[in-house]
């Protein structure tokens, strides 16, 4: 039965676009499903990306408000990109790094430490954030032990945070849901307060909630110890948690307290690196702090191939050479580390963003915050926040209590679903909506995204009014 | 300086060839260094690939005997899967799998399910093995929490196995070495024995170690108790811990156990499947088990291009939908899930595999198997074993004691070196070298990779026995 089932769904060729959603329903689990629908779903058809736009199933052309899953940085649709690909592939697809090494992963490695702060000059290549973020702590974990110091590998982690999809990675993350119903390495994870300042005690001042959260991390550092915490890892700006940017000064201060205390600071620069806020990398430029490791992914590549890694300081390299244990094993690595192909496309990606792209990117960002900021008029929206080109719309009940809208997780999808219809993809987040176009976009299509926001915003408010759900 | 330093190393374009070892060194960590010479190593450069061959820094065209890592089934320098990784990277380069979906992805998953056995009839795919595995065992860890087992999460692996490099899946590697520095979730985990035949008890028939296997697992499941052991993992034939066939009759026997017990049964087939063993999956139809899961990676796109995935059975995830808590949220999924380039690259790799490598793959690993085995005429080698287009060359102390000469892992790295000079690229393990050639690989090229590996023993031989390492 299920032999005869299966053969019929199965084509010669690809399936007819109106059947892939029933295709779907039967053999394709997509990320964050729940229970009720798991393997019995299907989601919205994308069927081709030009520039900023992509288009939906119907034919729509829809801006791709959050580029992808912040990564799609110079576009859709790039033939440079594109013929890199197809010339890599056909010169070497792939070796393995094992035993063997390619052109282009070396140059991309020099590339990428020309551009990485302070002495962070060595990279090892992943396939996306989640394995970079497991790289950078299982170097931690083998540096402590080959230093004599195997209970120095507590991880400082803050609530709000997103780290990644695998066990260890996942035990980091601190937005709500993401570890109701999935287990983790708690044992070895230490929670700070999420640096959200429009969630800071009533009353308090920004320079005092800073102060306290600071004072939080050196109480917390005190309480375990410095001899078990092995790494601090924070996003510089909360992505996936709502586009939190920290007070200022704030990581500095934590930045310090690491260095005073033998902590590696991990900066998981995924999001944030490869132009989001007009650099290639964000922690010095951005932010004034040199970090131990950055992760990055997403950016390196545009999306266009499963690409992250991790840059390590030379100073932590060079230890590791020195100890007394040179036959001790990094025991760690990915069969498509270093793959030629995606380092290629990495390459000529960075050419793009270094010949032009950053610069329009850093140019552009004021107006699209400043833009974006306009939507604070409508009563739903409690704050418009972001730095560089990504941005979140934050719902309120009402801006007196700010107590986010959830409503069930409705009103972000509530948004989204309006935009859509005007032509805008949002990337709904419980009660917020994210925003972190190709970094590409021009001001008359900032324009045009803010203009279908606030359309879509303002439906949703007629609704929610109408249903008795809102008072706004 | 730094700065300077950095500068002086970034080049226009992409660096001269003759400068590359000298970049890597400095900027490039590859997989599993070692601590003496982390982040001052170059490693055996390939600058490109064609049908069966690569060619080495210095225009040596070698024979690629381990297929990249398991992985480049199909051959280098395929013009269709090139072409295919273009033209969709033109049409649809990225779209997030989180809020929609791509037609590649729902046409894959289809055909992938066809080939799977059983009801395994759902995909989830991801960017490797690794990731693959880390899939696996945390919907393992969701459907139990679901089904409110919490403390049913245990997980059996073996000595020799593989199955990972992220902090949970290399928990479970059972390999010498690979464990010796680094940290892993070893509460979670219980080890089996190896069912390596040629290292069973001396005196023993394979059948007597076959029962003395599954008697093991039996008494670990009673020991630790089935309602704390939620999955078996294993790799039907173990791949990097030297190619071990296991018993007739093993994997059916430990897999009548797990159903008897409740205990999901994960094959690990990140080599076996994509038509090492001539099929698209082995479990079945080379094993005739029907697995829980199975996790693929590597040959799904030839390696081409980082997708990996796992195939769940449909009764499982019906099991959720109808468990009583709709909302519970299986919080997993990666950024490049569902890839779309990766999905068409896939799709045209498996065109290519059932138009015609999979029958020939199947027809020709008779003769693979056979002419390698003619190397155990030479003293050096112990046994020679494989199935399919995988097969494992172990080199022996002496044949009484079947005691691996390893001589501080240095055999394996001195049949490589003079297969190099020869025209072969060997992946040595310690001892031992594993063969698992391009499944396009005709009569003659196996003809001349024996003949080459001959020598190259032949010659290692030589050296051990003036340099009064070894008397054979």
């Amino acid at each position: 039965m299920a032999a005869i089932r299966k053969q019929s769904m199965v084509q010669a060729g690809r399936p007819r676009a109106n059947t892939t959603e029933e295709i779907a329903r039967r053999h394709l689990l997509q990320p964050w499903p729940v229970a009720g629908s798991i393997g019995a779903e299907a989601r919205g058809l994308i069927g081709e990306g030009d520039g900023i736009y992509v288009v939906d199933g119907e034919g729509r052309r829809l801006i791709d408000g959050p580029a992808g899953m912040w990564c799609t940085n110079v576009g859709h649709r790039n033939q440079e990109l594109a013929g890199v690909m197809y010339e890599q592939a056909m010169a070497l697809s792939y070796n393995t790094p094992w035993y063997t090494m390619n052109e282009p992963s070396a140059a991309l490695a020099a590339r990428i430490a020309a551009h990485a702060p302070g002495d962070l000059d060595h990279v090892f290549f992943t396939t996306g954030g989640s394995s970079a973020v497991e790289t950078a702590l299982r170097f931690m974990q083998f540096y402590n032990n080959v230093r004599g110091r195997p209970d120095k590998k507590m991880v400082v982690s803050r609530g709000g945070a997103y780290h990644g999809s695998t066990y260890l990675s996942a035990s980091l993350n601190g937005r709500p849901r993401d570890r109701d119903w999935m287990d983790g390495a708690d044992g070895l994870v230490v929670k700070l307060s999420c640096p959200d300042p429009f969630r800071r005690p009533a009353g308090m001042s920004v320079e005092a909630f800073r102060d306290l959260l600071v004072q939080e991390f050196r109480d917390t550092v005190e309480r375990i110890g410095p001899d078990r915490i092995g790494a601090f890892v924070g996003e510089p700006v909360m992505a996936s948690g709502g586009v939190i940017v920290p007070p200022e000064g704030y990581l500095p201060a934590i930045r310090d307290i690491c260095r005073e205390n033998d902590i590696l600071f991990i900066a998981d620069e995924v999001v944030t690196a490869f132009g989001r806020l007009g650099h290639v990398f964000a922690s010095k430029d951005v932010f004034g702090i040199e970090p131990d490791m950055i992760t990055f992914a997403k950016g390196v590549t545009s999306g266009y191939f499963p690409l992250g890694g991790v840059v390590i300081s030379g100073a932590l390299v060079e230890e590791m050479r020195r100890s007394n244990h040179a036959d001790a094993m990094f025991a760690h690595g990915l069969t498509y580390s270093s793959h030629p192909v995606g380092c290629a496309v990495a390459l000529k990606n960075l050419d793009l963003l270094e010949n032009g792209i950053l610069e329009h990117a850093g140019a552009i960002a004021p107006y699209f915050q400043q833009r974006l900021k306009t939507l604070e008029e409508l009563p739903l929206v409690g704050e418009v926040r972001g730095l560089g080109l990504m941005a979140c719309v934050e719902c309120v009940a009402d801006r007196e209590s700010r107590n986010p809208l959830a409503l069930d997780n409705e009103v972000g999808k509530r948004i989204d679903a309006h935009c859509h219809e005007l032509g805008l993809l949002v990337r709904p987040l419980i009660h917020m909506c994210v925003m972190s176009p190709p970094l590409i976009i021009t001001r008359d299509q900032i324009d045009d995204m803010v203009a279908i926001l606030h359309e879509g915003i303002s439906r949703t408010m007629d609704d929610l009014r109408a249903e008795g759900l809102w008072q706004g």
